[in-house]
């Protein structure tokens, strides 16, 4: 057994006094590189990128070696913040464009949802960086920086925006609009950004065509509905057979708290009354769809729409992991005094680490309504069967094969 | 108690319904940003490092969506290079210019040490994100970046150089040399990176002046080999007391061994030896060093200085594993066909992941060479004092007040 | 708005100087654990867990502090190795039993498998903690642990042979078969799983039952080779016509080899030789059925089985990874002396980081089979349809609803 | 070059029709295992920690796959949290006990500390892990758990108040006292610990013997006050010079706010009158001690000390993120409803997650007093001298070979 795939033997070196090696796998490719074509270097655009850390300190004539780590984390995170627009503006087209192919795009929506959360996962890492930087080191240059704060990152305003973070629950900061700190193109774009769905919106019109949801057809609520109704009824009547205790009376409180929970679920006026307080976001209908997905997770056609509602509150919680971990990072450079940008800085920031920059919240209460297995509607078989048939023409055969072209 | 601190009120919202709260920490801030100076998307020159990105797929006319990530991701790995470039030639320079201050600068060189380290983790979890592309995804773009690979990171190089990976222990790249890939300028600054001392070659020197080491004064090594070949005689004598057995016999096997290590221990030739094998790299003069620190890592004068080999091994650890999940992903990713540079991809990769790449081979070998406490000289009071007069003098005091000029 | 949605107020103190603050949303539960029933340190049984901690230096009357983080270290991961076993018995056992529901437990089978590389990914992250202690540290205690070594894991060998580590593939130990380093139970427990049907195995079994490979039906496997053998003709033809250059030559030379590569994929001779030299694993038909989920896993009837296949090669990789890293570790522990349990450590753990044990290494070379989209054989519409009538009918809906008796 | 140490040959395979190969350094340990002596199973006390799972949902009969999860991982959380107990509780001894050799011991100290924040990165990062449940599956087996709640974790609060964790800055739980849910000899434990000093404790009177604050000595704090009200006093003359502008305007804002605080930081009885709030936690002699080892970290005596800052800093910032993960999980693991313990679970928890359990907040909020380095006072060289005489005593030397004793 030789060559590389279980690397057995030695490689060849570049000393001389070794005697002549077998040559194994790692020696038989054609160095390319050398023979022309685009290089490394080139096709990353280095030149750019790596000239592009000009430090303040050292422009004012006291270089302060620790302002180099303060810029290239910040570019970093700036790279990424790209990298998640990227894929947020091909997952939002994805939806616009394509309701007719709704579940062949269904991997490719939740592979790239799935990579943002990744990639957050590491930006949420990547503090670890900036945190070997001591409050003493930032303190040498912080003077120089004036007025530059990371509160200024437009990519950054401009994610929120675009996954659906509402600007009426924003928090103010120093009073004034968050839009105000940008200008010209920047503060277009974000305004524009506005006007176009957020992934929040796309994903709640994706969740109201779930199918089932049909009142006239399979008609799930309704028949949600009646079997928590109905299943409410008999508990109380068990409950009422058995004999006054301390533990009678704790169930029934628990009983009743259960019937209100479910009697204002079913209340469109309730659901109105918390969107108008910023407490749920998605409609009435998408709410519904969203249940129905997690009832019947299970079947073929709803398995990978579950994980995509798993990878949006994931999106959710890394964000407010963010958040929190750019809190503690500040807490530790600057105490409570205000933040290089004018910002009261610690303050401001830990304010922002509320439910209210919660996107899919909804999901998150979902949770509030699970049912024992016995009340959720028996599946209608018809529910495979429809969807599938649609996509097996030919025209969606085409779309398929041309898939790049998203 | 109100305010920030405990964060206990509602903070304002741009929602007009809402009633007036009173004003909080948050709000009181002036807001500099809209004032003027540096802002953010300048300093940090967003306009160079956000417009780097260039499909080649896009300009072939066939845009491939996941060929974004793979250059953010490199351009990534290239941006904590670059920072990590930074620290270690500024560790380097303390080093180089500042025997004097020996103690005094130690701080400094182990947080930036260990900041290269925390980077380094970094940059191992890194792959995670590229790993969300498959292999499937990379077929699409492969073939228009031609010959650009991974293999040609230049920085990668230079950084491999100054840590100290020797040039001789290489692993030959399609039976090239691995500088042959470089050209122009870039060929030249390895070149050169090969003729200024290493981080392995500071840290020798650095090493050699541990203070103790003089055979005029404590001379440490002397007593230390006086101490273990009297203990090594001691456990001879009361092993051949005890009635044969096996166990004896194992006992007696394992004590000949333990001799002859340290008999090799103490033979200056067989260091050179094993120098020359490449399985070595310190000077003997520098591990007698090392060894020390080890031994007295609790005196308050080698404390910094233990924390710092500890440091150098993290650093080996880290790349070997970063080399190691490079290795994975691109098993993954190609499978074990050439990669798209020309050189038999994994299998050359695979072979990089050697101990002949571990430049502070010998800081984890000194584990071969621990010793009961009974057998460590005791310490001579003098070697608190010495060098601590030196630094209390005038001079040593203004530099340090000059500290920022590194 | 008010209560913990947004957090708003005041919570409230012990002190007895804060005013009565209005009550709030946490104060409102019952405190149940009060009034009876089984309590945490109970249903954890910490009583046993929380005990289990005998120090052996301790013991013989020399208590060395880290010998704690040791024991710990290893109960945790020993926890850990039962969890990931859970879940792999559980999905053998969804494999095993349920063919005729293949589909419907797909979700189930992902998320299990999912679950183990969450788990892996901490146990790589785990050993920062036990490489907080230092060779010096170990040294103090090893000497009491005479021949415990973490060669001895018995669930660890059991989890190999589970997932379908092969017996005859694996590195020996000094010169032993592993198993008789287990006695009595253990090594029964050992030798039965073996002859149970390892992960491998059943992924094996349900790959061949991939729809779509029937050689009077779709017939992948044969269509595939033809459009392949066409694709490779008009390439030859189209660079034939071309003038004479290096270029050229290269081209043509790349052309042969992919040739050749592809002359070997389609001989099932080729396959077997492979096989014999433990460089495949799988059969020829799964490597058909696994080669076909990657060219169509955007079909919905692919999209979990492709998400199935990716998470295996997670595992495969990340116990790679997990044997990097204990090697990683036991380099700075003890160097390339002997370990605890007599191994000689180092080297024998290096040589387990080999590909011999990653047990699904034809998922990764399928990447070097991928072909250009053109020559993928167009789907048959009818494998949307085939299996999905199956699931419909009630029996498999009565199954559903018991779905927690697995 | 032959053998391990760059692992250049084949490995023994078990398969019989593998010709000899030359036997290598993998081999040729002795394999201790088989001959007795106490295995890697008794050692760990397997029987006990992996026979300490049982489910509650199989005792009532209906087995919920994921209860494993939900048992694993919380013995897993208490294995660390008694592991960080372990250490807490070393350092607590270190400081108790040995005034006389603080240096010495600070390398410990320190390195106990650090392994604590490792192991509470990895309890972070283990939430991964359970948030692979979703919701539906956690509902399938609350209902058994009946009132057993994270909650109720014993090591959990203990390890809060041997830190430091002020009883009555706790957020009160259902209007009841923390304690409460604890009876017998858990409470009493709990009642001790907060007789015994605290971490916090312990490390203040450390920080009040920072050598240099004694006002007839060096005076630390004397002469920093005279530097800073100089220097603003200049400050203020340069400001006044220049001419009228909005600019001006700013700056003296600027500098009044300075003015200010560094007025209430020499003020007693603005110390006192925060303390009584609970905004800070250390004596104001302390708060000098800590501030003074920031400003002369670089100090050989000091270094390790700012790194004991830094690390006791890094303990809050993580506990504190701890507890943010784990709302965050309970938050999609059921909603705001009342948690498994009765508490309003989400609500209660999201209210921990307040500066009040930050211990060392003094640490932080040093920040806020950083001053141009002009203005720290000049080091006395007597400051390194004096207590390393101490150290070098027979005594001292004496005590230190016998460390193990701790």
């Amino acid at each position: 057994m030789s060559g590389c795939p279980f690397m057995g033997r030695n490689h060849q070196l570049f000393s001389s006094n070794s005697s002549q090696p077998e040559e194994d796998d790692s020696q038989k490719g054609i160095n390319k590189a050398s023979k022309g074509g685009i290089v490394y270097g080139e096709y990353l655009q280095l030149d750019k990128v790596l000239n592009a850390q000009v430090l303040q300190s050292q422009q004012k004539g006291n270089r302060i070696h620790d302002e180099h780590l303060f810029i290239v984390t910040h570019q970093a995170y700036e790279l990424w913040f790209k990298q998640i627009l990227w894929e947020l503006d091909s997952v939002r087209d994805l939806f616009t464009k394509n309701h007719v192919r709704d579940e062949r795009n269904m991997l490719k929506v939740v592979s790239r949802i799935h990579r943002i959360t990744i990639i957050f996962k590491l930006l949420v890492e990547q503090f670890a960086v900036l945190e070997t930087m001591t409050s003493l080191d930032f303190f040498d240059f912080r003077q120089y920086l004036s007025v530059a704060s990371g509160f200024q990152s437009f990519q950054f305003r401009l994610l929120e925006s675009k996954i659906g973070v509402a600007d009426h629950l924003r928090v103010a900061y120093n009073r004034q609009h968050y839009r105000d700190t940008f200008h010209g193109q920047e503060s277009e774009n974000l305004l524009r950004s506005l006007q176009e769905p957020s992934l929040l919106q796309l994903v709640e019109e994706w969740l109201e065509r779930t199918p089932g949801l049909e009142r006239d057809g399979f008609n799930f609520w309704g028949k949600l509905q009646a079997n928590i109704e109905e299943g409410l009824k008999l508990e109380k009547q068990k409950l009422e057979e058995i004999s006054n205790s301390e533990e009678k009376g704790d169930m029934l409180e628990d009983l009743n708290k259960q019937t209100e929970l479910f009697t204002a679920l079913f209340d469109p006026s309730r659901h109105e009354h918390l969107i108008n307080k910023g407490e749920r976001r998605l409609s009435y209908k998408a709410l519904q769809g969203a249940l129905m997905i997690n009832f019947y997770r299970e079947e073929p056609r709803f398995q990978v729409p579950f994980q995509l509602l798993t990878a949006l509150m994931e999106i959710d919680t890394l964000m407010s992991k963010w958040r929190y971990n750019h809190v503690c990072m500040v807490h530790r450079m600057i105490g409570s005094k205000a933040g290089t940008g004018g910002s009261s800085g610690y303050c401001y920031l830990r304010s922002t680490v509320s439910d209210r920059y919660k996107v899919f919240v909804d999901l998150f209460n979902l949770a509030t309504f699970l049912v024992p297995r016995a009340w959720v509607p028996k599946l209608d078989p018809q529910i495979h069967k429809f969807h599938y048939m649609a996509e097996c023409n030919d025209s969606s055969y085409n779309s398929y094969s041309s898939e790049d072209s998203d």
